[in-house]
């Protein structure tokens, strides 16, 4: 999980990242496990719960709730429930995601549907999502009634947002729709990713800090500018690895037809009979579409730039994201908590993983 | 929506019963509808968490929730709420439970993925659940923190025996497992419909009616037997039923191997070869069952006396819930709501709907 070296990070700073990406990984990973009721094991719905929490992955969104409440001087561990809630609702959505997507690989591994089956995995995820509840309600007795409250109003906007993004990028691929813009897919992705990656993680962290609303609602903007340039390196990333790398079947995104800000660029650049046979491609349906045609359309968006236009995207969505972190977000004091908050948005972007 | 005359029924009490089941199943329809957001109305989201609920149904559960309510002296309008929760939950149930299945038909009507694709389906299920969570957050204003944070206790459990009974039905049709008794059923039963469908509903009406936990706990018995009476009669309808009658894709549950109370006898009833071309019929995948074999099976079942088995199951079951409802129950004081809830174990025994 070491990060590429790059001016903007300092000698060193990138193993000080990763290893407290690492502790706060491992704390809530240990958590989550606890949390899974060992009755559950009788049937094997125990080992689908637990599976992709399991896989290697970076845990961003419970470090972020957790480093954003330390930002404000509340304890790691009164953000831990929340935190894991939130990790609990990502691993459901990603269950859900690929069952709709179609997708084969997660993090290297066959996806759980792929693994178990569509009706198993199914349920599994919204068994996910009942141990969501039962961890937020667990929040009375640590964090009394007022803020356990507040945050199930946010976590309720949360989820909201998530299954709408869903919606909206579902309806694209189903109703054939090309004719889109780069801030189609922003409003998008901050739905469908943008909050529960980002946004409601800090604001959600701040809120168990004792941060003031004007102070959670300072995070919005930083949240969603960190989420999208993640997203879009996330869809670099899953474009160009190789399986090994990334973990997802190779241009998985391609076969998919999902609408990234490369293929948006690209589907906007060519014209006449290229611009026919892309969206010709695109349109078929997964199985359908053939290797050498997944290549051909990677060759044109090398071609047209598409990919490095993407990168610029999301090096000017980092950038603006570091920016209010000493704007609007100058407020808090220094501390370690910051530090990371601010040495992720480097992260986000130039990881390789 | 009438019910089949009874000697247990006297005359006129069907017109009542449901004349008062649509006066809940109307309350609870019209809350149900203002809760779903209308700008999700921009991408069809909104058409598609509605499908299920604006299809013609009996309303069971909100009537349970209300009545027990009422029971307790509380006010039908305190358990709205929860019992729209409950009711947009059971759906959300259904529409994954449908795909899970493979099922064409829901109410006579294509099941929700045959209409609109897996993906926007799922997804559809998922944001029901999310307007679960909005409607019990908004017990908070309405009952205060307490109540509403039991009722959560209550949902919480409720789901969670859902998931588990779901994921057992699931695993013995995934593991081709068919060494099956009658109680194996029942208990998946009560985990999988038992506890939303009666149990909790109960259950949360008298909490809201400010019953003690001593009475709330008095309404799991009668809830389990309730349950389990009301689906076997639904397993039984499903085979009977042609189309038009009960609305799902005729035998439907033979085609899916659903294990029923009239297939676990069937299977104990027959050996040898029969037995097994019994079980290698079964074990098929749907859409490899001819007609002729499911017509086959069906005539088995006729001539083992399966179905008349499960008949004085269900029967025993509803007897069951009766008498508990003369006894444990008897404390409640003579009410409509009262009389109502007596009335609905021979409804759903009776019912041809």
């Amino acid at each position: 999980m070491s990060v590429q070296h790059h001016p903007a990070l300092h000698p060193g700073q990138d193993d000080w990242l990763s290893h407290r990406l690492g502790e706060y990984k491992a704390l809530a990973t240990q958590e989550l496990v606890r949390r899974v009721p060992r009755y559950l094991k009788r049937d094997t719905l125990r080992d689908l719960i637990l599976d992709y929490p399991l896989r290697p992955g970076k845990g961003l969104r419970p470090a972020l709730c957790m480093a954003a409440c330390e930002a404000f001087g509340g304890r790691r561990r009164d953000a831990l429930y929340s935190a894991v809630a939130i990790e609990l609702f990502h691993n459901a959505f990603l269950v859900h995601d690929d069952i709709e997507d179609g997708s084969l690989l997660r993090r290297g591994l066959p996806t759980l549907h792929a693994r178990y089956g569509v009706p198993l995995a199914l349920n599994a995820g919204d068994a996910m999502n009942v141990l969501t509840l039962r961890a937020l309600l667990d929040n009375f007795s640590t964090l009394g009634v007022e803020r356990t409250q507040r945050i199930f109003e946010e976590i309720e906007w949360m989820v909201l947002q998530s299954v709408e993004g869903q919606s909206i990028e579902l309806g694209w691929v189903e109703h054939a729709h090309w004719d889109l813009v780069e801030s189609d897919y922003y409003l998008m992705s901050l739905k469908k990713t943008g909050w529960y990656t980002c946004i409601s993680p800090c604001r959600i962290g701040a809120l168990i800090g004792g941060a003031s609303m004007r102070a959670i609602n300072a995070f919005n903007a930083f949240g969603y500018h960190l989420g999208i340039a993640f997203q879009i390196q996330d869809d670099i990333l899953n474009l160009k690895g190789d399986e090994a790398l990334y973990g997802k079947e190779n241009s998985g995104d391609l076969a998919e037809g999902k609408r990234t800000v490369m293929l948006i660029h690209l589907v906007r650049q060519t014209a006449g009979r290229e611009r026919e046979a892309l969206i010709g491609i695109l349109n078929k349906p997964r199985a359908e579409k053939t290797p050498d045609e997944v290549r051909w359309i990677l060759a044109c968006m090398e071609q047209h730039g598409s990919i490095e236009h993407a990168k610029r995207v999301a090096y000017r969505f980092a950038q603006r994201a570091r920016q209010l972190m000493d704007t609007r977000l100058s407020f808090l004091p220094p501390s370690e908590a910051k530090r990371f908050l601010r040495a992720l948005v480097d992260y986000v972007v130039y990881r390789e993983l």
